[in-house]
């Protein structure tokens, strides 16, 4: 950490900023430069840098971090990659995995039916929303527990694993009981609470980007359900928040190499809700493999048009099995299997 | 509700069209212009328009909504502003009022000690914060419910009303109990079960912007609370993510006359958290008070270096005292009292 | 083109609307809602909608285009893709492109050099800045004429195509005079009085993305040209400015299909750009193909360290080889040739 | 200017990176850390640092500016507030200063008729377009030199000084014999030959921050101007562009004080352009005065029905009186005349 002085601040100025630091039990570097005095802060901790308060002293211009605010997510403290384990498949590895199915599980027979005709494409991962965040109160929210049994009972009739979003703390037991990851939504990404629950299991957690949210502060959302004990997370690119209004999102895709850079974790993309629109899923499916994805999240939907959610971006199962066999085309070029 | 047919969309593809919204028990409008065909939705309620996928069918090429999502927010269902009216002041009136206080309650003998100073300022509601959202796991997190005891010992003191956040769906009825305003924060606009809780209390809802969130989901956000039965809303305008970094947020006080415009809810404005720097809070107060808001949060500490949280944008006492002393001008220049 | 009327206009304002757009020669359909009257006008041509004042009128809550405002750049006008010829090389056909050389051109002897290793690698088009937009008054601006005078005796030596950049509607004859392409680049995407001088020539025109510029803005931009009588137009994504910090733009892949959905242009993406970052050219440029891209712009510079401009963008030499071996194996994937 | 070195580097890379920097002349001071070692450039130029590229080095994680990129324009430089003189007005003194008329000038006796008008008013100084930016190429572009001779005449018969843009370098000589201010477009902020063309002239020029410009790029374009000799910049804070698309661009109040804090450049503010819409006007004025502005740029027209150009913005000349006199009482409040 670096302790930008400003220009002409007198000596008792200076002096109470390095007593402050020095009070805090930190070793300082001091550099009286032309243009200004840098102080450099050696071997503080990460909770001392996260609960210092250096620029609110008079005297001091700017406060720039040397080293990434988290630890655990990070690749230099954990320099191979996290293969995760689920049964007999493996995310993060050299084997790709599609989660496939609707954006909201409507009802047994939708699921049972999606869930064959997933399976039959060669997906290993049924995804399907049990609860579901809608930004108006009169939209459609989820079945709830009924919907994870449905999910459950399509598990045991295909053998897929399956996913679904939990959305509140007193939820995550349940959801975490029926499922073999559980989802954590974009617009949770910093609910903080719900990151310790998840915490706390021992299930994989698929950690979705905030709409806004920074590459930084996704691996710190990350880093609570590591430093909860949990190791095994997936990120998920699904689209941020830009000016850009003919998507719904703009798709990062430079942050599927970024994160293999800064973290040791899987990622996949999910271009399904970064598009909204489902002729883009294709092209964007293939990009994300060929930028180093671990996988993609893909809504499939039997009947788009009576879909509860997310209709328009939702591919009719013979599309989608088209996409993955186009895609195995995209896996063989990376030099990974589908 | 507009629904635009595709150029050279065939009579069939059209019909389907056609029969899917008659099917939602729908009344249409065709009209046949010379580049598209054009159907009007007559008399759709909000729900049926919250849960249409017409845009999964083919031939369409877009649907464009005539009104807005939400109705008991907007003023065209509600004309007169909604004044709130707590103990013996009003919120949404022609007093202004000024929330003010750390950001994190630290200790018994802080708040105390800066209640009474807020209150010698002039401030009539004292923040401060129980249960804190912080992005590193490594940073304080907040008293929690010894929080709320202080704050309520400093109410008793002082006569301050009091308001401070909740993050949690099991924390709600705890937070009301203690406190004269619930806060939801920033990153938990969307975080829809919470919506649901505070909207089945009986207390204000201080609801503040979400980060990257549109005026449009925020008064969905707001409409969440009302359609459970809560009409005391107050939002709060606190800045929104942009390309720009120099300050924390981009504060966008437009939201303030918009707000007046589509809905009756009274609206306050947070510069400390907009700019996170302390000499920016008050100019964008004063800015505040000319743009229509009804009052302002501001942060206040009495030893800004060693805050536990938000040092860089907190007032020191004596230059909150000399802010509320300038603003008075504003006041008058608005016709209002502070 | 769509006018909504706002709920509880009275019929004389209603009327004025509808006088003023019949006085525009204007056919109108209007249709009376429940929740509003809609005024749909019929057969309006580019001209007059581009000129038209409605929202100004008392009583109109908003107006909604249903087509889009540009005509010559759309697939709807001009269905087939648009394949253009430079000599013996194609662009938006079944051949992918690859332009690379360094972002400034600073001598004859790094231009010879960097020609020969490009050619090496396999690529056929070579760019160079002679004429460099600066962000710093203080940065290096180019080599103007002596620099387009390097690239042209590179091309003789190589045969090579060139592409370089014009900044100035002074300089476009020149530009153009040396050059095979000339560019735009994304500072200047609404610098209309220079699309106009570049509309004048018959040299196909890379119009690069503004940093942020909507698609319509930037189709828009590329009608400008197109109007002016130049057919020739290659679109290039260069990534959008958001509120990540970690890349230098956020590279909107997903503006590939769309750009090749809405246009019959040929598009091409610059991962140097839009990154900031050598080491995520290569991740990016392979899924810029797998998007479906016609091609590639990449900064490849001898000796990255003493570059005058985005060295560390810049891919080595050697580096820049490997990438061009990778990319076969993606070009063959989408069925194209490298 | 700070140099951070990756973890692990070894000895040989870190002996190229000082040997590098210190071949350009540089004084180094370096601290190894535990975490990093850290390399201070002490004493480079502005030059030095705009042409630097220590980051394509191997072993350089990140470089980190302590000091701004520019010079000329900082208050640091130039610590007494810039006061411009136009004739017996100033700009950036102690009176405001409002910029009123059409966006594009249209006719003779529509300037005529907006100057009396704008003038009855009380401001000092007309505004109008003669040469227009328009995202569409079918839409009016302006009436060029024979609008700026409407302006001319304008001023002669009321005493009003006048502004108006420059969009092309082959104009600047034109507009700035005709006009007392001369306006560089948000459009235009980057447009860098145009900047060093009315660097060159001795007339004030008036810099529209661009659409998704940062602070300090727009302090870049001053220090252009600035650094080609002419010291009369006036800067024009007028909305940036968000996700938010309520309004047409997010006014951005905070950048007036910040423009205060870095530089000593006056500072106005467009409410028109950065809301798009006229009933926005009001508010955006006196929260921009508010917020220490030196004066204010809005567009009024006398038939915004008519208006060749962003009518739904601009107010009729009775609304514009009302709003001038309501802005007394903020001036006042401000302890400035208007």
């Amino acid at each position: 950490m670096i302790v930008v002085v400003k220009n002409g601040t007198d000596k008792q100025k200076l002096q109470n900023v390095v007593q402050y630091l020095e009070a805090q039990g930190l070793k300082l570097h001091i550099s009286e430069g032309v243009e200004r005095t840098i102080i450099g802060l050696v071997g503080a901790t990460q909770e001392q840098k996260a609960n210092l308060n250096v620029e609110s002293l008079e005297g001091v211009e700017k406060v720039m971090p040397v080293v990434t605010p988290y630890k655990l997510a990070s690749r230099e403290f954990h320099p191979e990659d996290t293969v995760i384990q689920i049964g007999d498949l493996t995310i993060g590895g050299n084997e790709l995995q599609v989660m496939a199915g609707p954006c909201a599980v409507e009802s047994r027979e939708q699921m049972l039916e999606v869930a064959e005709m997933v399976k039959a494409s060669g997906a290993r991962i049924l995804r399907g929303g049990a609860f579901k965040p809608r930004t108006s109160p009169y939209s459609f929210a989820g079945l709830e527990e009924k919907g994870l049994q449905y999910m459950a009972e399509a598990r045991e009739k295909t053998g897929l694993k399956i996913v679904s979003e939990v959305m509140d703390p007193r939820s995550v037991e349940l959801v975490a009981e029926y499922c073999d990851i559980v989802q954590i939504g974009a617009r949770n990404m910093q609910n903080f609470n719900l990151l310790r629950e998840v915490g706390k299991i021992r299930k994989p957690v698929l950690l979705k980007r905030g709409l806004s949210a920074t590459i930084e502060e996704w691996i710190m959302a990350a880093e609570y359900i590591l430093s909860g004990g949990n190791e095994q997370v997936i990120l998920c690119e699904r689209g941020i928040r830009t000016f850009e209004t003919f998507t719904r999102n703009t798709l990062d895709l430079a942050a599927v190499p970024i994160i293999k850079e800064l973290t040791h974790l899987p990622i996949i993309v999910d271009p399904s809700h970064a598009t909204g629109k489902w002729n883009l899923v294709q092209p964007m499916a293939r990009a994300a493999i060929a930028a180093g994805a671990d996988g993609l999240m893909i809504e499939v939907h039997p009947d788009p048009l009576h879909a509860l959610s997310d209709g328009p971006q939702s591919l009719k199962p013979h599309k989608f099995e088209f996409v993955m066999k186009d895609l195995q085309k995209m896996a063989q070029a990376m030099g990974k299997t589908l």
